[in-house]
This record gives structure tokens, C-alpha cells and sequence, in this order.
């Protein structure tokens, strides 16, 4: 492996400890970010790139013992201090800097303004898409103890949209499926299009399982109360 | 609810604490097994059925407290403990106790002797089939920390094969991919034929994914050490 790349990959190692954010993830990002960066006309900085890459996620830890800090924020200035103390200079350590703090899905964060910060957003989201993003989503809501499912009054599944809902369904429903519209290169928004069609295979067939199972304990349910 | 199953699930869910095998697990194995049950020719004591279901993981919360206890054990003794204590006579609490201690998954352990117990493992077992089969076996890899997949020496995704490996591709492998032979009743055998076409689907989507990924990884990789 390149040493200055080795390094950086070191110290992001250190940082992660989240199955849904590990260093696969973190591979995976990468490898999407070059593969769109020679698949665009514009110029790209593969150098900024691959590092704010590999340092995107590195704030995800103090995101979780602090729910109200926002990882791609501490994880920007984290990078930033250690690519500078790496003998970055400041002002390519703020154009990954910069790329980081701009990786964010939730609306309201500040769009990525750069090429480099363009294509690490759309790698990013292209991990949500597809059969991995599926898989992904699953981890994440097993390590934070949310449900599959919950069920509405009625008995049967919700559709995301119980008050204050955390579950598969509702990530699904309101993130996974709405992705498409996310991206800012061409050539990533025609992979998840293609992708997203087998994620939305699984969440159709698991919604059936679901609701058949759920209507058979509805008549149960109506059995026992007779 | 019938009040005597209303007692049996209020204990049920004092004992939960897993989302791959919460509440809703408790539920469609019920569901599943009564729809079992009104399936085969055999005639069943959907009593004893019932409150096996409802109480089949109570003793989950012990073994993930001490691995080398077994879940069915422990939950089958506390089972026959609350019954009796609730009302029920010995023989009847007796014969739950007997499901119970029989539904497990792994190999070595005691067979259903009865038609209640073998419905109840196979009810079980459906649920570890088709879409719901996988997504319970993510979280529950999530809960666990554990990978969605791990990389040999070769920079491909393991087949699940990797020495002490825990991941999904591993419980794919070596679990929910090989479940169809397990079934004690041809009628659940059908739906998880069934069913496990859909969990297939979306693991060949997910293995392409991944080693798609993981081409573009070796390809990087490759041109780094240049």
C-alpha cells in the first residue's frame, strides 16, 4: 500500500468501531469514489479524495457517546489536525476538510462544493443502496436495538410513519427507497437506480411476509376473543 | 386476548429484550404454528401449542448473559415453573416443557418427540427463512457486533469459511441456505421452499455487490503499490 495512504488508513482504523461503518464500508466508499472519478469528465484530485475517503466516518464514535454532535463535522477537524500534524499542508488538508464536513445524507447540511467533496458524497450514498444498503441498515438498527417492524392499531405493519418510529421499515420507507434523487454525479445515480431495484425486491417480499403473518395473527387474535 | 394466554404473554414479553427475537418473532411463530397445526392431519392440543410458542425464548436473556447456558433448557424450566405456579397441572405444564426444550436450531440437541413440539420448531424455523430469515439474522449480527462479511488473503469476500469466522455470509452458508431439510411437517417444508427463494435472491444480489466491491478494492490496491 502507498505509505502516505497506509498511514491515514491506520489512523482511521483506530477511529471506527461501528459494524454498519467499518473498515469495509470504508473500502467499499473508496473503491466506488475512484471508480466514479475516472468515469466523469471533470478533473478530480484522486489524492484529496482517497483521504477524505478514508477519514469520512473517523467522528462516528463521538456521534455515538454524544447523539447531539454530528460526525461529519468532528470528524472533518478531526482530519484536519491529523493531516496537518501528518505534514499535510493546511490547505490540502482543508480541501479534505472540507469534503468531509459536506459527506452528510440528513438535509440541511451544507452541500458539498468541490468535485472530490461531490464524489465522496455520492460513494457514501451509494453504500446505502442496493442489497448492501439493505444489509447495512439491518446491522445499524441491531446495534442501536430498533425493530423490524412495529404494528399500527390495526394489527398490521406500519409504514414508517408511527410517531417518533425507528425501525427497518420506517429507514426504508422514508430514506432507502427516496435515495435515487441524492446524487450529484451521473454515473452514480445510474448505479443505485440499478441497485435500488433489488433492495426494493427485498423490502416488497419482506413487506408480504410480514403482513400475511400479521393477518394470521389478526384471526387468531379474533379466535381467542370469540 | 383469551385471559388465560393474556397471563402467558405478560410473562413472555417481562422476558424479552432481543429485537431478532422480540415480540413479534413470539407472534408469527404462533401465527405460524396454528396455521401448521390446521394444515397436517395429525390432530394437535392447540392449549399446549400455544403456550409453548408464547414461552419458547424466555430463556434467552440467561444464555446471552452465560453462552454455555442453552436457551431452550433454561426457558424450558422456567416455562414449567410458571405454569404450575400459574394454575396449570404438571402433566400439562409437563408437555410445554417438552416443546420447549426441543425447539432449538443446532444439531445434538433432542428431537420433538411430539406433534406440538415438532410444529413449534418448525414454526420457528420458518421464521428464520425468507426475507424476515434474513433481516432477523442482520440484526441480530448487529446486536452482536458482528460483520455483514470478512476478506481472505485474497482481497475476495470469504465464502464464511475463514477460521472462528462469525458474519452473515458465514450464517448464510452454513445455516439459513441449508434449513429446507430440517423440517419436521411437509406443510412448513413447502412455505420455506418457498420462501427461501427470496432470501437466495437477495444473498446472490449481496455477494455480487460485495465482490464487485472487492475487485475495485484489488485493482486500487494494485496500482498504489506501483
Amino acid at each position: 500500500m502507498n505509505e502516505e495512504f497506509r498511514v491515514i488508513f491506520d489512523y482511521m482504523e483506530s477511529c471506527m468501531r461501528d459494524m454498519a461503518h467499518d473498515r469495509e464500508h470504508i473500502w467499499r466508499v473508496l473503491a466506488a469514489a475512484v471508480d466514479i472519478a475516472r468515469n466523469i469528465p471533470e478533473k478530480v484530485d484522486i489524492r484529496i479524495l482517497t483521504a477524505a475517503c478514508l477519514l469520512h466516518d473517523i467522528g462516528r464514535q463521538e456521534e455515538d457517546a454524544d447523539p447531539a454532535l454530528d460526525h461529519a463535522v468532528v470528524g472533518a477537524e478531526k482530519a484536519y489536525h491529523f493531516l496537518t500534524e501528518s505534514g499535510w499542508s493546511e490547505v490540502d488538508a482543508g480541501r479534505v476538510r472540507d469534503c468531509i464536513a459536506a459527506h452528510r445524507y440528513r438535509s440541511g447540511c451544507k452541500p458539498p462544493a468541490t468535485i472530490e467533496g461531490k464524489i465522496l458524497f455520492d460513494a457514501d450514498k451509494l453504500d446505502v443502496t442496493g442489497t448492501v444498503g439493505v444489509a447495512r441498515t439491518l446491522i445499524y438498527e441491531g446495534a442501536h436495538n430498533e425493530p423490524l417492524y412495529l404494528t399500527g392499531a390495526n394489527g398490521m405493519p406500519s409504514e414508517g410513519d408511527l410517531p417518533g418510529e425507528e425501525s427497518f421499515i420506517h429507514e426504508y420507507h422514508f430514506k432507502l427507497s427516496k435515495l435515487a434523487d441524492r446524487f450529484f454525479t451521473e454515473y452514480a445515480h445510474n448505479i443505485a437506480l440499478r441497485r435500488m431495484q433489488a433492495a426494493e425486491q427485498f423490502y416488497l417480499a419482506l413487506k408480504s411476509e410480514i403482513t400475511e403473518s400479521c393477518e394470521m395473527k389478526k384471526r387468531l387474535l379474533e379466535n381467542w376473543t370469540d
